[in-house]
C-alpha cells in the first residue's frame, strides 16, 4: 500500500475554534460538473443608481431619505431581525421546548457613496474611514449589547440583494452559538496549553508559509488548515489584539492595506467581483470580558467565505452530505493559498484600462 | 411594554440535538426581495434521457453501462469523496494542526429507471422497494463502517446535477461531527432525564399538534421547535427504533405512506418539484452501539432541509449572520407547519389531470 499523501488521499481535518471537523477530498475538483451555473456578477455598474436604497439623497422604502453622505454612513435596517424593545420571555419545558427572547438592533454600513465600487476598488483612505466606523459603532453598540457582529454579504449568489457597496451589523443580548463556541475553544486552550490558540496559530502559519496568502507588517492571510469554504480565509493581527478599539494608528492602515490586498486577489482569481460572506469575531462585550486579562484567550479575526469553487459562475454547495454528516471540501487548503498567493496584486479592471 | 408574543417578537429557539441555538425573526418575511430569483424547477421531463448517466443501459463516464434496471439500482460513485483503500495516517500538532485520513465509499442510489419521477410521484411499492434497498446498504455498509449517511440532494438549486430521481449514500469509518454532537446530547439526555430525547419530543409533539404536518399510524412529520430551514421538517418513528434494519414490514409499508405524504405536500406549497437535502440519521455502527441496550438513547429520523422561503424561485439564503453567529429563520416553526397541513394530500400534477 502507498504512503498516506495530504495532496492525494481523502482525510479530515479538525477546526479548534468550533470542534467540527471537515472531510478534505483533494481528487474531487477533478469530476466533470454537470449542474447549476450561476449568472456571473455584473461588471458595469454605474456610480449612481437612482432606485438604490443606499445611494446618497436617494428616498428608502420607508420613505426615509438619505443624506448625502461623503464618509461611510450607517442607519438602522428598515426591516430589522431585532428590535432593542422587544418584551423579555424565557421558557424551558422538558429541555426541549426551549426559547428566550432577544434584544437588538440591525444596521447598514454603506461603505462608499460610490454605488459602483467594491471593497477592493476603494481607496486605503476610504477603507481607513470604514474601519472608523466599525470602530465606532462597536464602541457605542457595546454600551448596550452582549454581541456585535459586522458582516458583509457580498454577491447576488450570496444573498445580497444590492451591488451598492454596503455591510451590516447586527447587535443582540446573547452571545450567539458561533461564538460561544470560539470563545469557550480558545478559554479551554489557554487553559490546558497556557498559550493564546490564535496567536500560536499566527507564529505557526508564519513560519510554515504554506497556507499563507498575503500578510504585511501587522496582519496575516491564511487559508486556514481546516478551512471549509474553497478559497476561505482567515485574517489575523500579528500581535494580541482582542477588539478593534485596540487597535492603534499604524494597525489601522495595515488592516486597510489588507483588507485591500486579499480582495484585490479574490477579484483577480476568476477576474469577477468575487462574492463573499466576511464577519469579524472580536470578544463579547458582557461584564466577564471587561478587564484585559479576562481577554487573554482572544484574538480578533476576520472570517472570508466564499462561495465560489471552479469559476465565477460554479459555486461549492454545501448540502446533503455537507448538511446531515460534516462539510466536505474538493481540495486542500494549501491548494487554495497557493492559487490565491498566485494573483496580482493589481486589481484586474485597473489592469485593464 | 407589550407581552411578550412568539409570533410577533425575536426570539431565540435551543436545538437540543445539536446544542445551536436559532434566531427566530417572525416578522422578517415581511421584507421586501430584490435579490437573486432562482431558475424554476422544470416540470416536463421526459421518462428517459439517452444523455443521462443514471437511466438504465446507459454509459456512464468511466465508460460503464448501466444494468437495464427496474428496481433500484446501487454503484460506486464515479468520483467518490471516500476511498476503500486510503492509507492510514494521523497528526495532532499543537492541538492546531489536527489531521486524520478517513476511509469509506461513496454509492448512487437510482430510485427509479423512470428518470422523469421524483419521490412523491413513485408508487407506494416503488417507496417500499426502495426502503428494503436503504436497509440492504445498512446491512453490508455497517459491517466495514461507523457511520452510514443516507442522503438526498434534490433539485438544481440544491447542487443536484442530474433530475434522474436518485440519492446517496456516504459510509466513512469515523462518525462525522453533526451525528457525534446528535448522539452525545441523546445520550446526556437520557443521562439527565431517564428518557429517550426524540420519542420525548414526538409524545409532546402529538400532543399539542401545532407543528404536525402529517402523521399515520406508525410515522409523524413535525416542523421541528427549533428548525433552522424555513420549511424544514424531521420524520421520526412514534415508537422506540434506532436503525432502519429494526423496521417491521407494517413500519416499512408507513414508512413509504409517510415519505409520500410529506413530499407532496412539499411540492404542492410552490407548485414545482420542491428542492431539499433530506438526510436519515441512525444509531452509528461501532462496537459500542452493537449491544440494543447502548443503543437506549438513540431514535432514528430523517431531515428535511428545503431552502425555499417565498415562492419557487426565492429562497433563504445562510450567509453572513448565519454563517458567523448564528442561523435566523423568518416566520416562526408554526407558521411553516400550518402551511404545509394546508396543503392538499393531491400532487398537484395529478389533480391537474
Ligand atoms: O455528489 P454530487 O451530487 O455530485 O455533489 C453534491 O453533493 C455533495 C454531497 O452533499 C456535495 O459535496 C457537492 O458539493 C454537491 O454538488
Ligand atoms: O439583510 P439582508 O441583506 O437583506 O439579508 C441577507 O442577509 C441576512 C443576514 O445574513 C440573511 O438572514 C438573509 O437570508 C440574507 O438574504
Amino acid at each position: 500500500m502507498s504512503e498516506f499523501d495530504v495532496k492525494d488521499h481523502p482525510h479530515r481535518r479538525y477546526n479548534p475554534l468550533t470542534g467540527d471537523w471537515v472531510l478534505v477530498s483533494p481528487h474531487r475538483a477533478k469530476r466533470p460538473w454537470q449542474g447549476q451555473v450561476e449568472a456571473p456578477a455584473t461588471d458595469d455598474i454605474p456610480h449612481y443608481d437612482s432606485s438604490c436604497f443606499l445611494c446618497p439623497g436617494n428616498k428608502r422604502i420607508t420613505g426615509d431619505i438619505n443624506p448625502v453622505y461623503s464618509k461611510p454612513y450607517v442607519f438602522t435596517n428598515d426591516f430589522a431581525a431585532l428590535h432593542q424593545d422587544t418584551p423579555v420571555a424565557s421558557r424551558n419545558d422538558d429541555g426541549l421546548f426551549v426559547l428566550a427572547s432577544e434584544r437588538g438592533t440591525s444596521r447598514v454600513v454603506c461603505y462608499s457613496p460610490d454605488h459602483s465600487l467594491t471593497m477592493p476598488e476603494l481607496s486605503n483612505e476610504q477603507l481607513v474611514a470604514l474601519i472608523h466606523e466599525w470602530i465606532q459603532q462597536y464602541r457605542e453598540l457595546s454600551q448596550h449589547y452582549a454581541w456585535v457582529q459586522v458582516f458583509e454579504n457580498k454577491g447576488a449568489i450570496n444573498g445580497c440583494s444590492n451591488p451598492h457597496p454596503h455591510g451590516q451589523i447586527w447587535a443582540c443580548s446573547s452571545i450567539p452559538t458561533l461564538p460561544a463556541r470560539t470563545d469557550a475553544a480558545q478559554q479551554q486552550y489557554l487553559a490546558q496549553h497556557g498559550k493564546n490558540l490564535l496567536l500560536t496559530y499566527v507564529e505557526r502559519e508564519l513560519a510554515d508559509g504554506a497556507r499563507t496568502v498575503v500578510q504585511n507588517e501587522y496582519w496575516l492571510v491564511v487559508v486556514p488548515y481546516w478551512a471549509s469554504w474553497p478559497f476561505e480565509t482567515l485574517l489575523l493581527p500579528k500581535a494580541h489584539v482582542t477588539r478593534m478599539e485596540e487597535l492603534s494608528a499604524p494597525q489601522q492602515a495595515a488592516l486597510a492595506d489588507i483588507l485591500k490586498q486579499i480582495t484585490i486577489r479574490y477579484d483577480n482569481l476568476f477576474q469577477c467581483a468575487f462574492p463573499y460572506s466576511m464577519g469579524w469575531h472580536v470578544a463579547p462585550y458582557t461584564q466577564q470580558f471587561q478587564e484585559a486579562a479576562a481577554r487573554a484567550h482572544w484574538l480578533l479575526h476576520c472570517h472570508f467565505y466564499p462561495p465560489l469553487l471552479r469559476s465565477a459562475t460554479v459555486k461549492k454547495f454545501m448540502v446533503g452530505y455537507e448538511m446531515m454528516a460534516e462539510t466536505q471540501r474538493d481540495m486542500t487548503p494549501e491548494q487554495a493559498a497557493e492559487r490565491l498567493r498566485q494573483q496580482s496584486p493589481i486589481h484586474y479592471k485597473s489592469a485593464q484600462k
